[in-house]
C-alpha cells in the first residue's frame, strides 16, 4: 500500500514511520505458535528481563515492558507520587505539554522550568523548589529528565552525576525518560553506559519504539522502595498486555546481541552526514547535533522547495525570511535518502 | 524457546497463549518499510476503518484501535462519564473485580450487580436505578455488559433490544465489552450482526487481542455525543501508539475478509466438540456451551489427572469430590489438541 | 424565621436540624474580634488538640479539624491509599452509597460487604480477602468501620479488638468513621473509651456536627507512618478554612469540660425513652435500641398520622401494611417533643 | 485568650485575622434552636439565594454555598471541564500555585500565563490557544481570573467585557474567582457592578469569608450550561455541609441590607488611609492601591522595627536594602490601628 497523497520522496518527520527492524518480525514469526503464559508472564519476558539486567551489570533491578513513552511515564509517575506531590520537568519535556495532560489525569502537577537547551540543571531546580516553602502548595519529590532531550540534546556524565547528587540531598527522585536514549547513548558526545545510569537514576526506560520495535518501552527501576507492587500500577493503567510476549520478543531481540546500538548508532550517523554536509553547504544549526534530531536554520524560500520532495517539521521561525526545521532521521534511514537530501539542498 | 517447565502437551487456560494468525504477520512483514505517519493516522488505520464500517454497514460511526480490553474500558467510560456519574455493570462483569480499578481510578464508582449467568436485565437494573434517588448518590449513567459475558455466556437479539429499550427510556448509555465478540457471533445460538449491534448500543467494541490479532481492540462509536475529541482521551490515557498502523495492519487483515468470523468460528467449534465428548462421557456442563468457554463439572481427582498433561483453570468448587474447570479454545486450537484431551479424559 | 410550609411539631429526621449548642455560640462571641492566625494555626485550634489529647491519653496522635464527614472520609481514605489499593466497608457503610462516589473520585473501589447490622467482622472481611489473589484485581488494604453505624448500632470492645488484630495479621489499616461516636460511647451497651479506640485503630475521627458543633469532625491519626504531610492533603481538598478558629473553638468547647459526654448522652436518653415507650405500647423495634438512631415498626396508617405532627423517615417496607421508621435524637431534642410523640402514638 | 508569643499590636497578614461581623453571629445566635432541614435545604440558604439574585438583578443564576475558596474553585472547575480540557490561569492565580495541585488532584491541567499585574487579557490568552493545535496536547477550555487579582489589582468593565467576547469568540468558559470581590466593587476605581459580572462571565463566586463571614462563598452559576446536577459535584468533595444554615444565615446578613458593601468599603478606605500616608512619607508603592492589598516599598531595616509591633508579609525583594511588604486590611481593622501604623512608621 502507497500512502496516496503522498509525493515525497522521504520523511524526516520522525523516528517511527518505519515498522520494526527485520529480526524483531522474524523472531515474532518463528515463536508465532508457541503458547505461552499471559500478561507479562512468558518465557520471552523473562528472558529479556535477564539479558537487560547483563547489560545493566546489575541483577537487582526491576524491568517491566509497557507500550509506549506517555504510558511509561504515566505510571511511573502516578505509581510512586502522593496525592500532593509532584513532578519538575523542564518546559520542552514530553510530559509538560505533549501528553495532553495524562500527567495531571492521575492527579499530580507538572512543575515546568524554562529551558533552552531541554535540559534541568541543579540550579534551576533549586530556584524552583525555593517558591514550595509550605502546605499551600505541592511538595515538587521528582525530577523528569529526557535523554535525548526533546530538542536533540544529551545528558553528560558529570551533569547527570550533579543531578543524581542534588536529588539525593534534596530527597527527590530522579527519573529518566529514554524514548530516545538510544540515540543518546551513541551520541558521539555520549560519556554515559546503561551501567552508570542504573546507579544514577531511581528509574528510568529504555525506548524501544523510536529505536527499531514495533511498540515497547522497557521501565527499569533501580530503587528499592518504588519497586513494590508495580504491575498492579501496570494494570490499572491498561498496560498489562494479554500477549506481553510481543514485548518481551521485541526487546529479546533488541539487547541478546548489540541491535540496540547498531541502530541508535545508524540514526546517529544518518544525522550527522545532514549535518556535516547542511553546514558545508554554509547553513547554521539551531544546536549542535548530538543525537538523530537536527535543527537547520534555512531560508524559508528553500523550506518550501524541499517539502516538494521531504516531508519534515519546521520547528520555529528566526526571522521573516528564515525559519529552523526539524530533521530526524531513524535506524531505518536509507543512506541514499540522506544523499538526494543533500543534493537536493545543493541545487536550490 | 519452550516453556522449560512446562510438561503439559497443551494449554486451555486462555485465548491469547499463541500468537497471531499468520496472515497478520505476513502482512506486518509485508509493510514493515513503508513509511506511514504515526499516531493512528497511517494508510492501514484509515483503510482498516473503511472497511469495518462496510461490514458494520454504517458510514457514520467513528472507530478508533487500542491495544487492549482494559485500556478501551477505561477510556471508554471515563471519556463518557461526568464525574458524579456512575458504570453498572454484572459483578462478574471485568471491569467490576478484574481490573484492578482501572475504572476507580479514573474517577467513578462500578455499581455491581449479582448475578448467575453474566448478564444484566432491565429488571435488575431497575433495581438499582430506583435506590438511586438524590445527590448523596452517584447517578447511574451507564449500562456496561460484555458478550460474549465473562462466564461464556451470550446476549440473544431480543435481551439486547430490550436493554437498549430500557436505556433509552432511563437516560441510561449502553457500552458493549467485545473483547470476545468474534467467539459470541459465531455462536450456534447468535442471532445477532455487527449491523444490529451497532444500532442497539451507544459505543461498543471488537476484540482483536482474543480472536487472531497481537494486540488491539476496535472502538465503535455509534453515539454521535460521543465522539467528540475522542482521540484526546485515547493520548492522555497513553493509548496513541506511535506506530498505530500495527492496530491498523492488523484489522484490516481480520476485516478485508470474512478472517475475523472464521477464528471466531473456529474457536467455538473447538469449544462445541470438547463439549459433546465431555458430556457424551456422562460429565456435566455448569452452563450451557455457548461460545469459547465451557464449564464442566469433574471429579477432583480426575481434575489432578488431567492437569499431568494439560493446562486449564479451576474455577469453582461444587463440592468436596467434585469442581467445576474452565476450557478455553481460541483460533488457534488444533482439533489434535482437543482430540487427545478427549482420549485421557476418556482413559481416567 | 420559621419554615412556612412546615405543619410539624417535632422532626426526628436527623441529629443536625438545631445549631450549636449554646456555650459554642458564646465561645464563638467572645472571642470573635481576638485576631488569630490562619488556616489552624491558631490558638484555639491548638488548645482544642492538646485537650483532645488529653482525653485519649495519648500526646503522640496527630489532631486535624475538617469541616464534615465526606470530607474526612476522602481526605483519610485518599491520603493513606496507593493507587491500587482499596478499602473494605459495609454495604450500609456511609462511603458506600451515601457519598456520591467520593472515594471513587480520589481514584479508589470501596470493596463493600453484605451486613445487617452495619458491622464487620473479621470473617466476613476474610472472605472478601481470599478472593483478592493478584495485580489483576484491587488491593484491599483499609478496612472501613462507622460506630455508630449507619443503622445505630455500637461496637463493642472485643469485636474492635478482633477487628485491630485480624487487620495487623493481614497487613491491613483500620480507620473509623465517628461521626456519631459521642452517641457510641454513650450507649448503655458501650464498654469502650476514647484512650482504647486511638490503641485500636489507625485513624478515626471525633464527629462533632451530629453531637452539638455547627460543623467540624476532629481527625486523630495515632499510627505514625499516616501522619507525615497530612495538611498537603487537607489543603489540597479545600478543607484547610482560612478562618480555622471556627473548628478550635468548637472543639475546645465540646472537650474542655465533658460537654461532648454529656451531648451524647443526653441524645440517646431521649432515643431511649422513646423505644422504651414504643415498646411498652406493644411496637416492636427492627434491632435493639443502642444509640440515637431507633428503629421502630409500625403500621403504615399510624405512619401516615404520625406524619402530620412529626417529621421522620420512613426506612423499609415490611409487609403491605407494615413499615420500619427511623426516629433520629439529639443534643437538642426536648424531653418534651419526645413525650408528646409518645402521647400522640397512644392516641392513634 | 490571648496569642502567647504575641508581642505585636496589629496584624496586617491579612483579611481573615479576626471572626465574622457581629450582625452575623447575632443571627446565628437568633436562630439556633429552630429545627431546619439538612445539606443546604433550610429556609437561610433559600432566603439567601433569593436575596442575592435580587442583588443580581436576574433570577435565573444557580447560587450554591459553599465553605472555602479552594473549594470553590476545585467544585467549579472539575464540574465543568472533560477530562481533557484545561484551565488557563495568570501565573500568579490562586489556583496556580497556592491551592496546593487542588485543581491537578481532580486530573486537570492549569495552564498558566507569566504576568505582572495579576491580570489576564486577551492577547496573552491567544498566544496560549496559538500553541495548542491538535490532541497531543490539552484542549484549555475555560478562562480563570481573579478580582481582586492576588496582587491586589482590578478588573475593569472595559477588561471584563473583552475577555468576555473573546471567550465567546474561541469556545471557553469564563470563571472568576471572587474571594475578594466585595473590596474590588468597593474599589473607587471600580466600574463593574455584581449585575454586570453575571452577564460577563459563565460562573463566579462572591467571598464571604475575607469580607466578613466566618466561612463561606456564593457560587453563582449564570450559563444555563454549566448548572445541571451542580449539588452532585459538591456533594462527591465534601461541600455539602450538614447544617448548611450555616452558610445560609451568613450570606442573607451580609446581602440582606447592603453590609456586603459596607464592609468591602471599610477594608478598601483603611487600606486607602495606609497607601496615603505612606506615600506622604516619601515611600513607593509596588502597584497603585485599589483594594484592600497595598505593596509598600520600604528599607530592610525599616521593615525589621515595624515588626517589632505589627505583623505582616514581606513579599519581595527590591535590592539589597529594599524590600516590598504587603499589607491586607480588612472589614475589622480598626482606624486606630492604621493610625499607631503610620504614628510608627514616622518615627523610623
Amino acid at each position: 500500500m502507497q500512502q496516496e497523497n503522498k509525493k515525497v520522496t522521504y520523511s524526516f518527520k520522525n523516528d517511527y514511520s518505519e515498522g520494526a527492524h527485520p529480526n524483531i518480525l522474524q523472531a515474532l514469526v518463528a515463536s508465532n505458535l508457541e503458547q505461552q503464559d499471559g500478561y507479562g508472564e512468558d518465557q520471552y519476558c523473562h528472558a529479556a528481563i535477564e539479558t537487560i539486567k547483563e547489560k545493566l551489570q546489575d541483577p537487582n533491578v526491576d524491568i517491566h515492558f509497557v507500550s509506549g513513552g506517555t504510558q511509561a511515564n504515566l505510571i511511573v509517575i502516578s505509581s510512586i507520587l502522593r496525592p500532593y506531590e509532584s513532578v519538575i520537568a523542564a518546559d520542552t519535556g514530553h510530559i509538560s505539554t505533549h501528553e495532553t495532560g495524562a500527567i495531571e489525569a492521575t492527579g499530580h502537577k507538572v512543575n515546568t522550568i524554562d529551558v533552552k537547551d531541554g535540559k534541568l540543571s541543579p540550579k534551576k531546580i533549586k530556584n524552583l523548589l525555593d517558591l514550595h516553602t509550605d502546605e499551600h502548595m505541592v511538595k515538587p519529590r521528582m525530577v523528569y529528565i529526557s535523554n535525548t532531550t526533546e530538542v536533540g540534546t544529551i545528558y553528560k556524565k558529570q551533569e547527570l552525576k550533579d543531578l543524581h547528587q542534588f536529588c539525593r540531598e534534596n530527597d527527590l527522585l530522579l527519573f529518566l525518560d529514554g524514548a530516545r536514549l538510544g540515540s543518546a547513548l551513541c551520541s558521539s558526545e555520549n560519556d554515559l553506559t546503561l551501567a552508570e545510569i542504573v546507579k544514577l537514576v531511581d528509574v528510568f526506560y529504555i525506548g524501544g519504539t523510536k529505536n527499531g520495535a514495533l511498540i515497547g518501552e522497557a521501565i527499569v527501576i533501580s530503587n528499592e522502595a518504588l519497586k513494590t507492587n508495580f504491575r498492579f500500577n501496570m494494570k490499572q493503567k491498561g498496560a498489562l498486555l494479554a500477549k506481553g510476549r510481543l514485548l518481551g520478543i521485541q526487546f529479546l531481540e533488541l539487547f541478546k546481541e548489540d541491535l540496540f546500538f547498531q541502530l541508535g548508532n545508524h540514526a546517529n550517523q544518518m544525522a550527522l552526514k545532514l549535518s556535516e554536509n547542511i553546514i558545508e553547504l554554509g547553513y547554521q544549526l539551531l544546536t549542535p547535533p548530538q543525537s538523530n534530531q537536527i535543527f537547520p536554520i534555512l531560508p524559508n524560500k528553500t523550506i518550501e522547495k524541499l517539502k516538494e520532495n521531504y516531508a519534515f517539521y519546521v520547528w520555529s521561525k528566526i526571522d521573516e525570511e528564515t525559519s529552523v526545521i526539524r530533521l530526524v532521521t531513524s535506524w531505518a534511514t536509507k543512506e541514499t535518502a540522506v544523499e538526494a537530501f543533500i543534493e537536493d539542498l545543493k541545487k536550490i
